[in-house]
């Protein structure tokens, strides 16, 4: 850009604004000698311009609860869409991009359901369309995506994408805590929102996983495809016994490249405890991926949070001062195709159940036969006397088998008179 | 660039250059996709041009040991340094920059010697001079630093920055081996090079250091200004001592930032369990660092090896393909300060040392109040039973000391009658 001074209009005021806001004041000097140009907040758009707030920002910035008032201002350079949701952040969005603004967004929703449309549109317009913020808060995901490793085939990507779920499940495991108390907890220190459905339920994780599936592979991956499993209904149980067997239940957002297709997914998965991801614990997010040059390489840092994510909007801003040449996706001619998609059923893992059976001969023989009919060979077996219970657990480790013949082999087992239906099953990460 | 072929001359035809051309060659439709431009080797410089070479370049590629034959083509944009060294390569960077063509180089002496003057001269003839392969292989480090955090400033920068050392030092943590016997087998594996010296001395560390500091804080800090400490001296001891309390032993390149000074240093530190280096093994790289916007990020992967590094080689090219404006350095004007050094010994960490004194009443006594008088305040005590020797190990763990009293400290026991000398004294990472 050849202004001097670059006037962003920041559309929304919630964590991540006040995040942006405190670190443009904090760091202003040395922003501008990273730039040599300022950039500075002219207006801020908020639903209600009364509102008290706690964080106040610097005199001069006009508030407005009128969106023309940042797209129509023709000294707006960058616009911020710090709005969330998929409606008023869409139209904000796309008028911005039409008047020729730069939008910078940490909006995934909308990246994961309309980022095709919008990536066209600001192609169309030569504007950019930068979000670093939507993955991962501050970790620098998206332009290593997009820039540093784009010359190479990534064969899978692997992360822990949400910060809420792996609190919880932190909690879980170090602490005995059912799921129910963790989320509590959680919610006390301003980790899990009220509503908390979004982040325990893998739909958050999805959104971000989608968007990195089309900076990875340039695929259009439709949510509606995508096998999402969350959390909820995961038992401190198991996780104890994935420990002993030496390995993390962590909520795993993976994509993997067979022949051309790609098979994706949101689901708990074992990870050993040598992998890389089973180190990850807290709020953190980690993206661990292998391309057919760079090899494994893992990125870690805060997946949240009013600094970290403002980092990350930031980071965008000063991309965008720094050049006239946008490059949104990462492809020539933001070129995004449709997912050639390899069904989640017929992929291979190595697979973690738990029965509960009634304890008498031969129960292990016809679970196992079962099994065997359907090609999944079982490596580890464990079987605890519990004399207060009906049924006793069984837990079985397995070689690698289709998803397809496990669902089928639970579906049959869980159809035995001496099985207690509701038999747990997780993938186990190699 | 507006060309849509792009022509490289590369200069050095190695490790790296062989993984460069093996993705350029690999990857080619997949380049094409993500830049809608091809990429092509002109002429590749060797010193040799008739030496037998196991990977064979696809035909039509020019070989010249003539630097000429690529700095005074005009079909050449760009200029891929992989000589190594700071005679030729300086010279070949200086007539590429000069004949107005970007350069990409892994040459991170060159750099850490000459950064400053060739960083102003890209400057003046509006130039790329990039460099993502000269730290961490494939790690995108640089452009992280460049872009992505440029924003924040840096508190601390933490990393393991050569995977000769960590091989080393991993060995002989996980197979009680000796230095020499864990460096035979580095070697062996190609993880070393026949003169080891720059790895296991901490020197090439410390170009690597270099330059990281000069991304993060725009300041140029002279080599030999630089606390440089190898790992050759490393006993296996120390390591499995180190262990029994909770640590890993890892060759550590550090700087902080305080009050505007910095201390930096490369030296061999204990690492707890819990931090996140700690988990770093083997050849792997991983730079640790926390700004004040992003909070700790750490990015990890393969700090060497042909595909790797050719992965990073490669991340510069499709850069400078992919823009007109380019941003060398992070700074406006590529501007680099002095650096403002506070010098290392007048810096704290927690303490390890192992003394080996003659088993009799009084000595920890003694000892303990020689550190207490320089302010050293003791944390753990371990001493060992050693019938066979004159002497035993005592080992003290310390709270947060300065290093200057530190090594008056060892300076002044050392002396007594009845230690060894030679005591054994690392830092302590928090």
């Amino acid at each position: 850009m050849d202004k001097n001074v670059i006037h962003l209009g920041v559309a929304g005021f919630g964590t991540v604004g006040t995040g942006l806001l405190k670190l443009l004041s904090a760091n202003k000097d040395w922003i501008y000698r990273r730039l040599g140009k300022k950039v500075e907040v002219k207006t801020i758009l908020v639903k209600d311009i009364y509102k008290k707030r706690e964080f106040l920002p610097p005199k001069g910035i006009k508030f407005t609860d009128n969106m023309h008032d940042i797209i129509d201002d023709p000294e707006i350079d960058i616009v911020v869409e710090l709005i969330g949701g998929t409606t008023i952040a869409r139209e904000l969005i796309k008028k911005a991009i039409l008047a020729k603004k730069h939008v910078v967004t940490a909006n995934k929703a909308i990246l994961a359901e309309n980022g095709r449309e919008l990536f066209e549109l600001a192609s169309i317009q030569n504007t950019a369309l930068y979000f670093e913020a939507s993955v991962g808060g501050g970790i620098p995901i998206i332009q290593t995506l997009k820039e540093n490793i784009s010359g190479n085939k990534i064969k899978s990507l692997t992360g822990i994408l949400n910060g809420t779920a792996n609190f919880i499940l932190t909690k879980m495991s170090q602490e005995k805590l059912t799921f129910e108390n963790a989320l509590k907890i959680a919610q006390e220190k301003g980790f899990a929102e009220a509503d908390p459905t979004l982040d325990i339920e893998g739909i958050d994780a999805a959104h971000k996983l989608i968007i990195l599936i089309m900076l990875a592979y340039g695929q259009n991956y439709p949510i509606n495809k995508l096998t999402i499993e969350g959390i909820s209904s995961i038992d401190p149980y198991d996780i104890q016994m994935a420990k002993e067997f030496g390995y993390n239940i962590k909520l795993i957002g993976q994509v993997k490249e067979r022949s051309g297709y790609l098979q994706a997914g949101i689901f708990p998965a074992l990870v050993p405890n040598k992998h890389m991801l089973a180190k990850i614990d807290g709020p953190f997010n980690a993206i661990l991926l292998e391309g057919n040059g760079v090899g494994p390489i893992m990125l870690y840092g805060q997946g949240a949070g009013d600094l970290p994510t403002g980092s990350a909007v930031l980071s965008d801003i000063m991309a965008i001062v720094r050049t006239t040449t946008y490059n949104n996706t990462g492809f020539s001619n933001d070129l995004i195709e449709e997912a050639k998609i390899l069904e989640d059923r017929y992929t291979s893992y190595c697979h973690y159940f738990r029965f509960q059976v009634e304890d008498r001969p031969g129960v292990l023989a016809i679970l196992a036969g079962i099994m065997g009919e359907r090609n999944i060979s079982i490596a580890q077996v464990v079987q605890r006397q519990n004399s207060q219970n009906k049924y006793v657990p069984v837990v079985f480790l397995t070689h690698k088998a289709q998803l397809k013949n496990v669902k089928d082999a639970i579906e049959e087992i869980d159809k035995l008179s001496f099985v207690h239906p509701g038999t747990k099953h997780y993938r186990i990460l190699t």
